[in-house]
């Protein structure tokens, strides 16, 4: 069996071989695997748009069924230069694995293509499945990423062993894009990024504002009823809250500083921690009164490359749902299960039934790589791969990728179309507490270190609903939706009956419009529709008559008429909790 | 009749003929006037402390029932060179003033005392009441405010017209400082300033961060209600947004810009409009969907000077209950008088009855100071005056006092011990929707400029609070307290029952807790009485045979026995609403 990854490589080989059949003057960049494909890069005679895609595709198919061996040779710098003659790009390469002392092989594909390539091939063409792959788009790409270079045509191929789990793909990726956060943010006018205030920091209009407020008060009510407690820290600090923390000099994604005159300098908060162990540290604590539990969810910032930024999944701006539980050691075991029970508890809500748990330990037989009792480190590795267990719930354990202060669990959340997300993190913490020497008093007056646990239940809010809109293609919930009921009369002769209704609702706490526009009944509805609202409240003459209202609900269609108190029951019986 | 400020400067002099007359090797700094008093500054020839006061005190009656008159003289530079030999001070102010072309003058106390100084005294000492005035305090004070200069001691004195008034002050100081936010800060542990992440960043603790909540959460509640939505903005933005807003010119207290390599500079925000503005015009607007009313609170940052910072009062954390109306300019007067709704409604809520407005208006003699329309000017003007008279609220109108772009209204609270605070603030402008070019579509679809109205109900939560932990002196109303109830079993008897009671409430929604220490009932109750508990919840074999629980409301006391359920109930009708 031949891997994905060598069937991958080959194609973009044979990709390369087709255009020069083509285009015989082009100049050939690089031609690399990622993720569930290839592409390649090309400096092409003319320039070309998809509809050439085919009959490329048609060529590498041929070559596919032609059974050509793929081949390596060793090549000395003098044979590379004169067989890769004429391609500039290939000799620049040449001569830079050359400064760099790395050795030179060429891959022939029979005698049709060669390429100057480090291997990790099919042995022959006819392990590629001619039905598994599709060219699926160009774009435009520097030479080597920079602007100084020649911008080159790139050619992207998706590939699979065999045409259903290609087709499963296409079918996913034109999923997807319907549900693309970015698309629907805008439709469902829920975000806006703006030139002026900078890429990766969104700004929520208030639909979207509405959206942010019940998923983080939604967290922010269900710890408290837990037993976790509110805190308030401001978003910038000293520098040399980072210095005892460590963060100053390793952690990259920090803003640069802000330079006063008559002060040291201060910094954006790239996240909360140093913060929660500053607050702990200012007062002094028994064990009686431990675990101390303080939750924030406040907005941090990190210099992402603006490259690497998209919609509200990769930002600047991130609000983390931020817990930290001060503990002693022998309280590691409630305290895990405590916020297993509140992961749970919001997996639930949201109807993430699809989840698994990285749990990572640290290597035992590499000791000297972390910090920490090693009693500690052993009991609550165990405790945690208990508790998972305990649950049934499905996880992997990676031995030896533990950070260096303690070990840690992952939630990954596999969406209605099928892609993982990291959401939900636990991650215990011998370093923070050492560093900044927090401690308790125990029952014999004695000071004692104690144990941080750093958890996140969906992350980020922006990052959280990024993935939410797509995974709900966003209609979301009634109690979720920033607008969960629009009143829509008949004609004008029910427009003080709507109103009555509408003032009803409001009062009731329900988050209500009205559409009373000049426009027929049948086009305000579908615009409802669009606007993926909950339920459609129609008042026509029979409702006015009869004091009630005609509700639709989304997906389940009629509901009939009913009085305006039995679908104000209805809806709060989905309040959040 | 002598003004206060003459008769607390001639206090100032007497102050220092007093120190010179028991210490006549004294060397004299200068002593100004003073918000209620004055203060001298000295550098004695030995250390004093406070129980000096009183004797120099009555050596200053002495001399004012002597009644010396005050003379003024003009001096050369060189007589007044003589005139001060002995006093390095003086002769370094003397070089000063010849420097810089200003006149020199002396001040006469009969024959007994003369001063370097430009005037402003009584005529004569018999016009200062000797009981109207105190010397309250010492501190240590730089020559100049330099550190690089000697340290000399200042001697601190109230004064007032008679003795009525300064006991009053003394009295109202005496109140305050039991009500100082920073001391009642830190007893019911709502909020710490940390060296480590610098001077006005308060962090809160739980009590707190609820407090901060349950007051914004009001204010969001509130809002919605009466038709404002939220939005969300960063807290961090390129520079290109106020440079279009003007601030990036004029305002001093932004933050330096974070400076990086590959990108434009980024700033903190010192306010939250301009984010508002751009995130109107990211959308087309009609003249139908105006008034749009969005409201954010979040926290903005200015680099306040560190000198004048203090506890929540004065902080460079502000998180402002922001709101921006867009309007047309028809609808200016309904959109203000929807904000004065607003603002009677939270003012009724906290108690704040003692209340006037200060109205800022343009100066129609120099109209060319303004910007937009001299019309809306009128009209708007007319309009806010009209709406504070319709509703009897006291005000007082500053013909001149509107910024360049727009009149304003300011709210001025007196608190409970006399003190005002300056609150909420209305401020019409025409200015940002020019820089911003903000339009709206009217009817014949024209593009039309608007209105943008600012409004803040509270200013900042931080000095919200501040001033309402002073005014309430820490006893928040249940509504708004951290801790509503605490339950205390009699003994360990009744430890099952407490515990079902405390659930029985925290299930009800009830901020709750539960003190079973191993102290008498006397102790736990005074304990709960200085946290300022409104509900104390005694259940002892009584209260459990009968399944009831005996409430204490603070301050009214005894409230009997009561099913839980009736206490819930009670409670719930004090929610924020």
């Amino acid at each position: 069996m031949s891997s994905l990854e060598e069937i991958r490589h080959s194609l973009a080989h044979l990709l390369a071989a087709a255009v020069l059949k083509k285009y015989p003057k082009t100049k050939l960049g690089i031609g690399p695997v990622i993720e569930n494909g290839f592409y390649y890069d090309f400096l092409l005679p003319q320039s070309i748009s998809d509809a050439d895609l085919p009959e490329l595709e048609k060529e590498m198919r041929r070559l596919i069924h032609l059974g050509l061996d793929f081949k390596g040779e060793k090549l000395t710098p003098i044979k590379a230069k004169k067989m890769f003659r004429g391609q500039p790009f290939k000799q620049e390469l040449i001569k830079e694995f050359v400064k760099e002392k790395k050795s030179l092989t060429a891959y022939h594909t029979g005698d049709i293509f060669t390429d100057l390539c480090r291997g990790g091939h099919v042995k022959n063409t006819k392990k590629i499945n001619p039905e598994g792959f599709k060219l699926t788009h160009l774009a435009g790409a520097y030479w080597k990423g920079s602007e100084k270079n020649p911008m080159l045509t790139r050619i992207y191929g998706l590939a699979f062993a065999d045409k259903k789990t290609l087709e499963d793909h296409l079918r996913m990726m034109e999923e997807a894009k319907k549900r693309d956060h970015r698309k629907l943010g805008k439709e469902l006018q829920l975000f806006e990024i703006v030139d002026e205030v900078g890429p990766g920091l969104p700004l929520f209009y208030p639909k979207g504002a509405i959206l942010r407020r019940l998923v983080e008060n939604y967290i922010t009510e269900l710890q408290e009823r837990h037993g976790y407690l509110p805190i308030w820290v401001p978003h910038i600090t000293k520098g040399e809250l980072y210095k005892i923390s460590g963060h100053l000099d390793k952690y990259d994604a920090m803003y640069p500083p802000m330079k006063l005159k008559d002060e040291a300098d201060y910094y954006l908060k790239p996240m909360s921690c140093p913060h929660f162990m500053m607050l702990y540290k200012s007062l002094p604590h028994s064990y009686k009164e431990l675990p101390v539990r303080w939750t924030y969810t406040g907005t941090v910032y990190r210099h992402e490359k603006s490259g690497e930024l998209s919609g509200l999944t990769r930002v600047r701006s991130i609000s983390q749902d931020d817990c930290h539980v001060f503990a002693r050691p022998d309280q590691i075991e409630q305290e895990i299960n405590l916020l297993l029970d509140t992961i749970e508890e919001v997996y639930k809500k949201f109807g993430f039934n699809d989840f698994w748990v990285r749990i990572s330990t640290h290597d035992p037989k590499n000791k000297s790589k972390y910090i920490g009792d090693e009693k500690v480190w052993q009991k609550s590795e165990e405790a945690l791969t208990h508790l998972i267990q305990k649950r049934g719930w499905k996880h992997e354990i990676g031995v030896g990728e533990a950070a260096f202060y303690g070990p840690k669990l992952d939630f990954i959340f596999k969406d209605v179309i099928g892609r993982e997300w990291q959401l939900s993190t636990i991650q215990l913490d011998m370093n923070l507490p050492k560093r900044f020497e927090l401690e308790y008093t125990d029952a014999e007056g004695k000071k004692r270190q104690l144990v941080v646990i750093h958890r996140a239940i969906l992350g980020s809010t922006e990052r959280f609903l990024g993935i939410l809109i797509e995974h709900l293609g966003g209609a979301f919930p009634a109690w979720l939706a920033p607008v969960q009921a629009i009143i829509l009369p008949i004609s004008e002769k029910q427009k003080d009956y709507a109103d009555k209704i509408f003032i009803q609702l409001k009062n009731a706490g329900i988050r209500t419009e009205l559409n009373d526009a000049n426009e027929s009944l049948g086009k305000r509805i579908r615009q409802a529709e669009m606007e993926k609202i909950p339920y459609i409240i129609v008042v026509g003459a029979d409702e006015e008559t009869n004091k009630t209202v005609s509700v639709r609900e989304r997906q389940k269609g009629n509901l009939g008429a009913m009085i305006p108190e039995k679908f104000i029951e209805e809806i709060n019986k989905q309040a959040p909790r």
